[in-house]
């Protein structure tokens, strides 16, 4: 069964035989949890002797197993082979500036167990690494698994992150990661190990669960920090520096806030948790952080209420050009402020209708997020599993069990 | 040689067996020419059986030849196969506002025959697909070739459209033509007519050529308005209405001219070729267009020079969210104003990189269009060549041959 934690992918031209079509008969049965192999004959264009030696296979790595007979409409009942979900698990950790949430689910992303809790990420990597290696292990021993059940390990870190070496890129907020290579860190595991920025991982969940076949989609995350994860064709778009969706410093109309990036008038110094903390906190000493505002929000308070709106509408005057750029289909508003609800969505969506071409935003939805402090650790367990049984991998694994 | 002319695509899981590995085999020859057998089968790991009864498909269909053996280190000589380019031709037409160009190619999209011309858009549908058809049938029958050998028009027009009906939307510069059904009213060529806006053609022209590997491709339009090609992991972003890119209407900082559109600061009411002549022709009546702005430039009138610095500031102003929003490696400029060359870049690139994040902008190129006025035309050559050859496609044509 280990053949699934090595990640060296396959490339679609590698010189040696693949077992073409085992990858695409995982895959088919991933999203659809049974199938008889007449069926899957039917859907990949397949031979039949050709889908049963694959299976075969499949089965050999503990990634399928029969499913018994299914009820049939005459003749001899046709028998059925399922993606074998609870053949392993999978950890994944969602971790922000001050707090950490880790959820071990199966093959099929459905979480087992989850804890969740404060773990400043300034406190560096190696403090904060460890506390998650323990609590991965807490866990999974409590499900009665053991660690060589891991199959893979995703993060999500507050900051920029080169996605395929794992390693922060000048995070702003997280002093001592710079390059660190987390992978290596959490290696004790023997399991692939993926990191990516908060954001992407939230915006993956949001999209996987939620809006599976939204083809052009957008989360925005406003907590601390603002930014934006983007998904397009079903792919995460990333970007050549993986520093897309970093809106936190688009200049905002008219706004004269000096950032900490060192330029006037952007989104995050405008429109962010910590702004309207900064905003509110002048004038009322019990509002300390974005729990906070959201607090005053849902009891009326005006003053909390105008300036979360004003944060919308800030926010919408960025995403009106993004809207403009990218013409979404859906987008997601997530993180600690969009607790705030209706007050913010108003802002958002009056200047985001107002400032984007009207064919731009003609069937554009607008939410908030329906998963919400989930959003990340199923985002970071769909990174895994989407990697682990990506088809052409798969292939090339098949391939190997065949000629050993 | 008539499969290549229906555009029905095979679904992935499409229920009927396909020829598979037709399709990977025809797109390794599209970009390498020519190949041995035993290479075909080692970069494709399909058995060299199935190499050799592929291939014979796609000889039945035309579209590869026999290209005779290769000098060999020693042994027999290994006998090659390529791409047969020249078993059909390729239409390509650019429309612009006042401007047609239409191009002849080979199936690899090499010009062999080529027209530019005035034709306003503006005498709507009928008249300007006309002098297109006639223009297609003077130009295949200059180079010898008849009708039939059309496997594919491809056409880009400057506004809105809908991609997977070749019609346009709301078009604002195109009168008579929102909602026309542009592929039927090209049907009399028998081939698949394929139709997208002309800033995506242009994009996909400059990106196949000169910029292959380029993951993350922004392509800039300035001209009579101001338009974006966005291109992610190769493939051609269009957004959820086709929409995307069309960033003449964001918002320019401290702008207050009022835009056609109704709103105020546009970025294609402050900085595009448009707005450059209604700016400078108060004072110069000599300036009339695009074309006059550029040669005032070149010729270091201060006042042209200065506007133009402008229009790249407020260009770059909008790119610079579009940068941090979209992390591009490479950003290319073309369009008419772009010939006014460094004044332009010079003031775009100012702005982005003084608006973007560092981490966005450490290797990211701006530069001008190399394929210049021919963009349109290649891409839109390209557009079709892609289309016509998809391996999916090729995989389901090469087996309907098979069974017939």
């Amino acid at each position: 069964m280990h053949d699934v934690v090595t990640l060296q992918a396959a490339g679609p031209h590698e010189v040696r035989p693949l077992a073409v079509g085992a990858g695409a008969l995982l895959d088919i049965l991933r999203h659809q949890h049974e199938a008889s192999r007449s069926e899957l004959a039917a859907r990949t264009g397949l031979a039949r002797s050709t889908v049963a030696q694959r299976l075969e296979l499949l089965e050999a790595m503990g990634l399928v197993v029969k499913s018994g007979p299914r009820a049939s409409t005459g003749g001899r009942p046709a028998s059925t082979v399922r993606f074998a979900a609870e053949a392993g698990v999978v950890c994944a950790c969602d971790l922000g500036a001050t707090h950490c949430r880790l959820a071990i689910t199966d093959l099929h992303r459905n979480v087992l167990a989850e804890v969740a809790g404060d773990l400043p990420i300034a406190a560096g990597p190696q403090r904060v690494l460890d506390r998650v290696a323990q609590h991965i292990g807490d866990l999974v021993r409590r499900l009665g698994r053991g660690l060589e059940d891991v199959r893979g390990i995703g993060i999500g870190l507050p900051g920029p992150v080169e996605f395929a070496s794992g390693r922060p890129v000048n995070p702003p907020i997280m002093p001592g990661w710079d390059g660190i290579d987390v992978p290596g860190m959490l290696a004790r595991f023997g399991a692939p190990v993926l990191v990516d920025n908060d954001v992407n991982i939230m915006a993956l969940g949001e999209h996987s669960q939620n809006w599976p076949d939204c083809q052009d989609f957008l989360f925005v995350k406003v907590g601390t920090g603002i930014g934006c994860g983007i998904i397009t064709s079903g792919h995460m778009h990333r970007g050549a520096q993986g520093a897309a969706g970093d809106i936190g410093h688009v200049r905002v109309t008219g706004a004269d806030v000096v950032c900490h990036c060192g330029n006037v008038g952007c989104l995050e110094a405008v429109a962010s948790g910590g702004a309207l903390v900064r905003h509110l906190a002048k004038e009322d000493a019990l509002i300390r952080n974005s729990r906070d505002v959201v607090h005053a929000v849902r009891n009326r308070d005006p003053r909390a209420i105008a300036a979360v709106r004003a944060s919308g509408r800030a926010i919408g005057d960025a995403m009106a050009s993004a809207v403009n750029f990218f013409n979404p289909s859906v987008m997601v508003i997530g993180g600690d402020v969009a607790h705030a609800g209706d007050e913010l969505l108003a802002g958002l969506r009056e200047t985001v209708y107002s400032r984007s071409l009207t064919l731009a935003t003609r069937s554009l939805e607008i939410v908030t997020s329906r998963l919400d402090d989930q959003a990340g650790v199923i985002g970071a367990a769909t990174m895994v599993c989407d990697t682990l049984f990506e088809p052409a991998r798969i292939d090339a694994l098949a391939a190997r069990r065949a000629a050993a």
